[in-house]
């Protein structure tokens, strides 16, 4: 028989606090623990005493839900306690010591998935929909807990399983009876699949960025102005900075808001600590990891003063990088010495900014943010990795199907082709994914969900 | 028109968020997020879309309590909204715009309070048991919260009430129709409620330290071994060690668990920082402040050696506190260096222990929180201030009326001191309480209830 487990769901502190309990004895439980045998009706909360031996361990709001109508689609039980840590520890204490298993990560989300509530694809979304601290990501997990997602995908299983029965079909027709499929029909219908998994690829790079945030690295010769542009980004916004510790004592991540999208500043220990005397090696040494992380380098230059040795140097590395970079012309309030003496410069971007005035930064940050401004509408998009990754291999498989295809080849090939894909799409909402990497996944997943 | 009310009552993170909206608005403003006009039956969970201009901010459980039947005893909405920051905030902010406003501190409670579903001792109860962390406090909260304090409050009220009512019936009988109240009757009527608050007075000193911990002072010359000890009562029970920042960097509190108590140990830093090079002075201060401010003293000697001057002057300021103490007799693995030559120890209940092989600590630990135990077990214990000096109140007024029956004054001059002592009884129960009062009491609550 299938375990009942049980967790705290809601978050640590506050005044109300949320259990929850899942399988075939929640109903038992909660009849032992609040001493009623009458019948409860689902869905419908009850205020009632839940006792701990001779004593009341609370009085509480509780909701029956029947199988299959909960989340998990078991028997399910909620209660809504008063916020005590004694009273949410001793509670789960009493069910454990009446049958009870503590759920483990992302355990009632998988028996979810396990009673067909919803696919890997929603599951995954309804996890990032819980991580989700601002209005992009909200939109992009909603879309994949919502089945947007899934539906797109499933539409391009149907019609790949459509094919594929074709096909097949015809591979069994020995005696040829049935008219043969034209390649012509065969190449529109996948191109037309492989149009729709390129459209969702695409979206990736920015879902990935939506997600996990975009990292900006602020490069800079030392008092070019980078700790002063850090500030006027921050502060203009009003952000919530928040230190994000890295595994090494020396580099620091600062995780703000701008424009509703989630920025992470890396490397930023070199520009706040103005304290800290670093040797210039150790200088150098930060910024080249700084670069290499990025998404978005901003190369601040100090423009009331030339070019130095060390910004040449800088700016050698900057174009070796070759990713997006945005070229932020510091203390405009001051009187300029000239354009910078740096080869290529003027095929990048440029900013003309006084981080000193606040003149020229709202167009800095538009700009900073502008990409992930490109996901549709919809949410539609890819933004997780196993996802992305599923969905290239379906491609690749879908490809090759094409090139046996202009090569006739026989059918048999080809079909092998496209079973690969399906069996990648179905991995993907979880239909055919292997116990232990459903495991993994779900236990990526927060507590008490 | 009452203002509708919002905030989040469970606590940040975990899976499942829960947003509290108390009000006459309530009801409209659920429907006008949900989209829905149709009339929604009370306590019952409904799962439903809650919009967010053109987009869906979440898809919750939602439950409507119609006032009076409410924790509030308004029109109350509950979210159970998926975890994330994003979308809490955002609820939060729609509702507002809307026409909520942010609740403040204890404001749910205090709704509560003023529509008469509990009084103000029932109030204190439910603070208190939220804050409750281990079983003792949550037995004494659950007794205030259940109404049994109130209950025992409530009989003594309605016994000086008819008294009163007799007296003041005979004042107005200015022909002297009715019989005189014996004084004998009076006498015993006030005795027995005087004996009920001194019962409830005297549980004062144990509820005020299962409620707030009771303060340990570790005391003792230094390599006397009093890291040792903390370790030893710590590991013992495997308890959860938090560090409580002072008001200063130099005084630091460590909150423990033990026997199921709240443990408070005294300025453990200079305990602690074995690498902290203090000046003789500065670590005499600091015993100095531990002392005053402890509730009982552990005074910890090396009976492996001799006594030291520093031990006799230590002992003398201990000896100055007059407050309970325990003499730990340490390092009893080494040889004995004879019975300590400090005056007066063997009128102190001794303990032998060896921190480093673990014996004697348990008895030590027993003795240490057994006051604690003293609390009778319906849980009927004072362990708020205000209700202490209330009751203290009660019980001054009540004594001057029984020396003013003693001195057959007239029945006006104790009447009047039973007048005094009902009113302070119906203070503690918030029945004449005045609103800045009030103001006070519940913003002491947490937020969200």
């Amino acid at each position: 028989m299938q375990s009942t487990i049980c967790a705290l769901a809601s978050g640590q502190g506050g005044a109300v606090a949320l259990v929850r309990l899942s399988g075939p004895r929640a109903l038992d439980l909660l009849k032992l623990l609040t001493r009623k045998a009458d019948s409860l009706e689902p869905r419908r909360q009850i205020f009632c005493t839940l006792y701990d031996d001779k004593t009341v361990l609370d009085k509480a709001l509780v909701t029956y839900f029947k199988a299959p109508h909960s989340f998990t689609g078991e028997d399910v039980v909620e209660f809504a306690l008063h916020a005590s840590p004694y009273i949410t520890g001793r509670l789960l204490e009493l069910l454990c010591e009446n049958g009870a298993t503590p759920a483990k990560r992302g355990e009632f989300s998988e028996r979810a998935f396990l009673n067909g509530k919803m696919d890997l694809v929603e599951a995954q979304g309804l996890c990032d929909l819980i991580a989700a601290a601002n209005r992009a990501a909200h939109r992009v997990a909603m879309a994949s807990l919502d089945g947007k997602l899934s539906e797109r995908l499933g539409e391009m299983k149907i019609k790949l399983t459509e094919l594929l029965a074709q096909i097949e079909v015809r591979l069994d027709d020995v005696d040829e009876e049935m008219p043969r499929l034209s390649p012509e029909f065969i190449r529109t219908q996948l191109t037309d699949v492989l149009q729709n998994i390129q459209t969702l690829l695409d979206t990736f790079s920015v879902g990935r960025l939506i997600k996990d945030g975009l990292k900006v690295a602020i490069i800079g010769a030392p008092n070019s102005g980078k700790s002063s542009l850090l500030n006027a980004l921050v502060g203009f916004d009003r952000a919530i900075v928040t230190d994000i510790c890295g595994t090494t004592r020396d580099t620091v991540e600062e995780m703000l808001e701008l424009n509703g999208q989630k920025i992470i500043l890396t490397d930023t220990a070199g520009i706040r600590s103005h304290a800290l005397d670093v040797a210039e090696e150790e200088g150098m040494r930060r910024s080249k990891r700084a670069l290499e992380k990025a998404d978005v380098i901003l190369f601040v230059l100090d423009t009331s003063r030339p070019v130095t040795a060390e910004e040449k140097q800088l700016w050698a590395d900057i174009q070796q990088e070759n990713k997006r970079t945005l070229i932020v012309l510091n203390k405009s309030d001051k009187p300029s010495a000239g354009t910078p003496d740096l080869a290529n410069l003027s095929s990048y971007t440029q900013f003309t900014v006084s981080c000193k005035k606040g003149t020229g930064i709202e167009f800095l940050k538009n700009a900073l943010t502008a990409p992930l401004n490109s996901a549709p509408e919809d949410g539609l998009v890819l933004s997780n990795l196993r996802h992305y990754e599923a969905l290239l291999r379906a491609q690749t498989e879908l490809e090759t199907a094409l090139v046996q295809l202009e090569k006739k080849a026989g059918g048999e090939i080809y079909a092998e082709h496209l079973r690969g894909a399906l069996t990648h799409l179905k991995d993907l909402l979880g239909e055919v994914t292997p116990d232990d990497v459903l495991g993994v996944i779900f236990s990526k997943f927060c507590m008490g969900k």
